[in-house]
Formats: C-alpha cells, sequence, structure tokens
C-alpha cells in the first residue's frame, strides 16, 4: 500500500462545493505539497495557480483540459493541468485521487 | 491551523457507503492512529474494535452511542466510543472529523 512518509498533514479539509469535494493537505520536507482528496458524483470546475498533477487512485471522470475534447480517466490514470488555468470534470462514480502541485 | 507532523499518510483513501464517508489514514511514529474523514449527509452506522474518540471539525451530525439518547454534534465537539460496540450518526450537514483509535 503507498504511503507518503515523514510528511505534515493538516488536520482540517478543504471543502469544496459544499463538501462534495474534500482534500487534505499533505506537506513535504522538500516544501513540496500535494492534496489528497475524494469526490461525489458531479459536475466541478476547478482553477489552477501552479500546474498540477492528477492522478485518479480510484473511481471513473471525464475530464475537460483547456483547449481539449472531454477524455474519460478511470482509476489509476492520471492527467496533467496547466497553471492559471481552468478544467472541468465530470465524476461518475465516487473519486479518489491525488493532486501533486507542480513548479 | 493544526497540523500533525513527522507522520506517514496511506495515499489511498479509505471509503465507506459508496464514498459517501471517506477517510485517510494518519499513522504516527508512536504506533498510534488516526483518520482523518469526511461525511456527506446521511445515516450511518460504524462498529468499532477499538475505543475511538471522534472529533467532529466542522459540520453537525446527531449521534447514538451504545445505551445512550441521541445527541447533536457540531464542529468544535467530540464524543467517545466504547471499543467493541455499534455507533449510529445521522449528518446533518457535511462534517469533517478526526478519529484517534485509543487503547
Amino acid at each position: 500500500m503507498s504511503e507518503f512518509k515523514n510528511v505534515t498533514i493538516v488536520k482540517q479539509a478543504n471543502v469544496y462545493f459544499d463538501g462534495k469535494v474534500n482534500s487534505r493537505t499533505v506537506l513535504f520536507a522538500d516544501g513540496s505539497k500535494k492534496t489528497l482528496g475524494f469526490m461525489q458524483p458531479g459536475e466541478y470546475t476547478f482553477n489552477t495557480a501552479d500546474p498540477e498533477l492528477m492522478e485518479i487512485l480510484a473511481g471513473e471522470l471525464d475530464v475537460q483540459l483547456p483547449g481539449c475534447d472531454w477524455q474519460t480517466i478511470k482509476g489509476g490514470e492520471s492527467f496533467n493541468v496547466p497553471g492559471n488555468a481552468a478544467f472541468t470534470m465530470k465524476v461518475k462514480t465516487a473519486s479518489d485521487y491525488c493532486c501533486s502541485f507542480l513548479k
């Protein structure tokens, strides 16, 4: 089972869309940051600051990235989002994710 | 903001009730364990092994502990659950929690 060791985790959840999307912030010794999150079925648009790597750990969703057609992403797959961009996800089944903030 | 430092976090979520309740496992250097979780509105019954301290970080729910009347718990409040017991929560608004497993 994959684990992150020697990290700091923020106790309180990050809450979006009335909690239908929630995540926890994980801080690494090298100054990098990830969030571990969970999404209920629904449609959500997010805005990025830094570029992000979104790993879908479980579940299924469609994502529309800037300038791209909709694509289906399943557990075990991932996608990259550019910085300063908006992307929309249609979450079909409850989805577990790990979001890495890239520099 | 409260944080847990020098911990190990399991990447994959613990998923209950089709993901309406999900949590992440946090492992401490002293061998103790907590889960940081999030519940959508709904009614959920859980069974304990070890006794648990449930801190409700945000949200509102009613809980029925073994042999007790229903009581309302709001963000900032907590309750203890005995080991080898069942308890039921009626979650009224999406609720953020920290569950500590006690020995």
